[in-house]
């Protein structure tokens, strides 16, 4: 990677001397961002091209340049990339489109081109993609002329217009800029590449990232994972439209997308949902100090607006309103005498002086409940709004936290706002954002910190799955029964209460009497899935008349429900009791097992409350998996309930991951309900769905 | 009201020459805005301010002001109040502080001020006020200069500052402003007045409201009833920690927010939770042709921003993503020949012209699945924004469907959303917030409509309340026990399970077979609230041996619980046996009775789901507040669970609903859980607490 960001040389293949053509615009960008680095047009024409001698093709070059940028038509990219690899280059940028984002036989082309990069180790970034730039060396290989201010944020964005945007906005907000990318189709270079350099890139301070879809959801982890900087996120196609236009843009195959928050969240990646939410993170992280306490102080001269910052305190959870002290206050009220309220927020009235605010700032910085300030204020005639912007430049650079601005209005905060700007003073224009800034610092600082996976239990259960899957692939099915993926369970020493199959009522109370009573009785039919939709199940069988009536009533609904079903018997089965919680793990294609867990029966369809987290994980995430569901609520003794037995759920839920693990070719499987006991009581597993691939 | 808005003369008391003084503010402004009418300085010194003859005392005048404005020392604001009334002044603009903002001491002059002004049949503005605006008029009586472009939004703020502010932003984003109002302390004049005149001022198209709470909620619902205009309303105050920030703030009394939600959906108002968001939906729909159908098309010419676009109707329901038709998209390609793609989003790639993009907005705008439009742009260096802008501008007039735009990057973008602006097409930085705005027409689209109260139950439980509230009144109680509270419910006609006190097991056993097997057997203790904690309840008994043992146990438990507790007895009590769900009716300070529905028993506790409505409602409110629920889900039949009679429960609600009306010494009266047999089976009222005031 470090050839793209910092080569010594490079060629420009498809250099042009009009300007309106791509090739020509970013060797126009080359030289003009004032690249120190010796640049080779490469045209077949050769000559001069904007004052540089041009080289009829790639070979004729006295050095081997470092990085290529490729500007041509598709249909010759193949043939200059070929050329690229014999002569020995290793990273070329393919800015080319018409590849997979366009037809069935660009797909073909990316494939090829794919396969002569990949027999030459060439590292590739494209195709169909906007560029590069590096801004502390001053380098734009991109065919933009946004070349923004120098900083500490780098930024990747899949889509070329996205990252034009971006480009536009750090200019805009002054805010200053390491690196740049722009990912295109992704084809070798993607997300976790750059993540991987970046992250430990020491021009860099945080990334920022926008993405339609993660392809190697495992590399991404990886990468995220060692990554010293924060990371903010912008991933699009968050609804099902959305990620349906997604697949028609670039062609990614958006994940599901609550499997994304579920990395996300696991990561410590803030997500954004829009660009404006996506540099006000980055701005307030790479010019600020660490946040090394939730309290926040409000320093306001409007009423008004601390309300307002109140209220955002409510919506951003990451920080909370502090009490100052009452040194703080008594101190705070010594140096505003007129001051209207010295309660957080403290209120200055529009009276007040810069002197008496940051004044007021440097006092509240002191109070060990705060970990960070907002300074509020309103476009009153009475205010000078630049000189405040001045004074808090300045002693911005004095505190010991971090602090924000919020100057509420339009038009007369313009030239306020750029002073801050200028200064690099994270500022906005409404006390919600100011508060949410401080948030999303808060939120960097919780960091993230790899764990030891949790230890999952030894069983010689993949024996007994690769019997069942031997059957199951002779009989041509996709999924096991319900007795194949119980058995699976057990083997795996999950708990699964005894149970028999009966053909006759005669059957169905011998197995009755050997389990015990109370016992519950399902019909089991290959045909029917949802059983309890035609009354399939009768729980609390207490006798042997009872047992023989559930029977015959249970054959007479199945048949009416679905005349045709195939029956195969009525389970009789030992009745537990507990709190009925619903456990599964799926694959997703993008991030492999997943775990989800919520609270059972009906509770999943009308609350629909289900957590999800990936496999393997940690103790703590285990643990706060479990305990961020309403499930945790009820389990753990709600008003009136004994707590229930959550170590036998752990149990389960470490022998499910390693089913997970360890048989990749069980796709899903579902317990439905696990009934958790009382403490120390166990928790079963009562019924199981199972499909393979 | 009229003479605040349109006074043919004003009054400035304590008008000065001094311009850093408020008093020579307010004149500079009256004259410098354009105001045609006739101005008259009052200042004790008389002479000339300004270039206007002033007057030593406001009885010295020729004529008699239609408005005065006062700005005055706080110690003096009474004096002159006197003598305006004595001549006859009927409208003042208190601007002075200084009164229950500040302290008692305040308070106690503001109420001074009020008996005033009632005396002589005043109406005021403020005090601790900023005065107003009318730009129609060019009437500019607020301390401010910043005077805003004309149009169709009319403005009203508690806060002087946040007042201020919406002028600032109003200026910067060229939204037309027709009247601006500061209410300051709200002594009199109040929102519900200036709903009532704005509401039916023909020069006004939407109203804009920020308020830190209503003090006359009853008031404030009829006024918005009669409002033939749409109303946003920024209410600050929405947490905990923010309420607290508002009452120390101008005094104001916030109700709980969630009273607040219930009523602003019940009214239709669009609750927005800062200025800028204020601004985006005041300036859309002051803007905007109305929005006939739910159904948005997006043209972008980026698709990550259509991607973003899509996310974003996913989070603001009241738009969707329609498929455009076979035809429309046919037509759409034959425009633009290099179309992306034709699915909504339309992506019309970066090198569409200007000609080509209107030219899908006509064509889209006839789709009849398309109620609105957003064009999407980013800042590319092959794009043309400002002609994108122009050509929009224009198109926008033709259209038959409101359009918003977003330009999403930041200083490429300036001129062209400046020439967006000076057209009044809506347009915002980010794909989010347009389609934002196109929720928010939609949202006004659907309108309030006022509708019969549903009909209440013709009762004599009256009579009974009485009985039972002198009793208590008599033993100094602010609560009525559960049997008193249910036999009010009786008396309502709300069923309720028979039941009787047992004082000794053989009671009990006596009751339990005159009542009928199984039972429920409670507690009965003025000491002890709830029941469950303690194990104070004992459901299903089945025999008399059971009642014995129950009987037994509940006294040790209770015993060991509250060892003081003062025990009534035993309650046995027939089971009734349905889906729990709780009721009640809570008076709140601003608004009045309001009726709370959700699931009952450990749900509302771990799910916190309450629906609240305000009492009296409509058949419709009945039916949309039941249905806003998870527990109407459950009622009506969720997966393998018959569906409840939710008949016999509308009954109850409409029940107490007459309680509530009926009742006004009823303070709270929840009923927890109401039991919802099956279809035709009726519903229960199983416990009762009442509070009294």
């Amino acid at each position: 990677m470090r050839e793209f960001f910092s080569p010594d040389s490079i060629a420009v293949v498809g250099a042009s001397s009009d300007l309106n053509k791509i090739g020509g615009m970013i060797l126009r960008n080359i030289i003009g961002s004032g690249f120190g680095g010796r640049i080779y047009p490469i045209n077949i024409k050769g000559g001069t091209i904007q004052g540089l001698k041009a080289y009829a093709s790639i070979d004729l070059l006295d050095e081997l340049p470092e990085l290529a940028v490729m500007a041509l038509p598709s249909e010759l990219v193949l043939g200059e990339m070929e050329k690229l690899g014999r002569i020995g280059v290793k990273a070329v940028i393919v800015i080319t489109a018409g590849f997979k984002e366009e037809s069935s036989q660009g797909r073909d082309l990316e494939n090829r081109l794919n396969n002569i990069s990949k027999m030459y180790g060439m590292r590739v970034i494209g195709p169909n993609c906007f560029g590069l730039m590096n801004v502390h060396r001053r380098l734009n290989s991109t065919f933009s002329s946004l070349f923004p201010p120098s900083g500490g944020i780098s930024l990747s964005s899949q889509s070329g217009a996205v990252g034009s945007t971006m480009l536009d906005w750090a200019i805009h907000t002054n805010n200053g800029i390491s690196k740049f990318i722009s990912l295109g189709n992704k084809m070798d270079v993607d997300e976790a590449d750059v993540i991987e350099y970046l992250g430990d890139d020491e021009d860099t301070s945080v990334i920022g990232i926008y993405s339609e879809g993660i392809t190697d959801g495992r590399r991404f982890i990886e990468a995220v994972s060692r990554s010293k900087k924060p990371i903010v996120m912008l991933k699009s196609g968050r609804s099902a439209a959305g990620s349906m236009a997604a697949s028609s843009h670039t062609g990614a195959l958006s994940g599901s997308d609550s499997v994304y928050e579920a990395v996300f969240d696991r990561l410590n990646i803030i997500r954004v949902k829009d660009i404006e939410e996506l540099f006000d993170a980055l701005s307030v992280i790479s010019s600020s100090r660490p946040m090394l306490k939730d309290g926040i102080a409000v320093i306001t001269n409007a009423g008004g607006l601390g309300v307002m910052a109140a209220d955002a305190c409510s919506d951003h959870p990451a920080v909370r309103m502090s009490q100052l002290s009452p040194a703080t206050e008594k101190r705070v009220r010594k140096t505003i005498p007129t001051v209207a309220s010295t309660h957080n927020p403290v209120d200055v009235r529009g009276d007040a002086t810069n002197d008496m605010i940051t004044g007021a700032l440097k006092i509240i910085a002191d109070d060990e409940n705060i970990g960070g300030a907002a300074v509020l204020s309103s476009p009153l005639d009475s205010i000078d709004l630049n000189s405040i912007a001045v004074a808090v430049s300045e002693m911005k650079k004095k505190l010991n936290i971090p602090v924000t601005v919020a100057f509420a209005g339009g038009k007369t905060c313009e030239s306020a706002l750029s002073i801050l700007r200028e200064n690099r003073v994270p500022s906005y224009p409404s006390p919600d954002r100011a508060v949410r800034a401080l948030s999303f610092l808060r939120r960097v600082q919780t960091g993230y910190t790899k764990k030891e996976d949790t230890i999952l239990p030894e069983t010689s259960g993949r024996w007994r799955v690769i019997e069942l899957l031997d059957i199951a692939k002779k009989e041509f099915r996709s999924s096991l029964s319900e007795d194949e993926g119980k058995s699976i369970l057990s083997a795996y020493g999950i708990p699964v209460p005894k149970e028999a199959l009966a053909v006759s009522p005669y059957d169905a109370v011998t197995a009755a009497e050997s389990i015990g009573y109370p016992v519950v009785m399902k019909i089991m039919s290959p045909d029917i899935h949802h059983k309890t939709d035609i009354g399939g199940v009768i729980v609390n069988v207490k006798t042997a008349d009872d047992v023989r009536e559930a029977f015959e009533s249970l054959m007479v609904r199945c048949r009416t429900a679905v005349p045709d079903a195939k029956i195969d018997g009525v389970s009789v089965q030992k009745m537990v009791s507990g709190q009925e919680v619903i456990l599964s793990m799926i694959r997703d294609d993008q991030f492999g097992p997943v775990l989800a867990f919520g609270l059972g029966g009906i509770y999943v369809e009308i609350f629909g409350e289900i957590a999800r987290t990936l496999i393997p994980m940690s103790d703590d995430d285990l643990d706060r998996m479990i305990m961020s569901t309403k499930a945790y609520r009820m389990l753990s003794g709600a008003r009136g309930k004994p707590p229930a037995d959550i170590d036998s759920l752990k149990d389960i839920m470490r022998r499910m991951m390693k089913i997970a693990l360890e048989n990749p070719e069980i796709y899903e499987l579902e317990i439905n309900p696990i009934m958790v006991g009382k403490k120390n009581e166990g928790s079963w597993a009562v019924d199981a769905l199972t499909t393979i691939r």
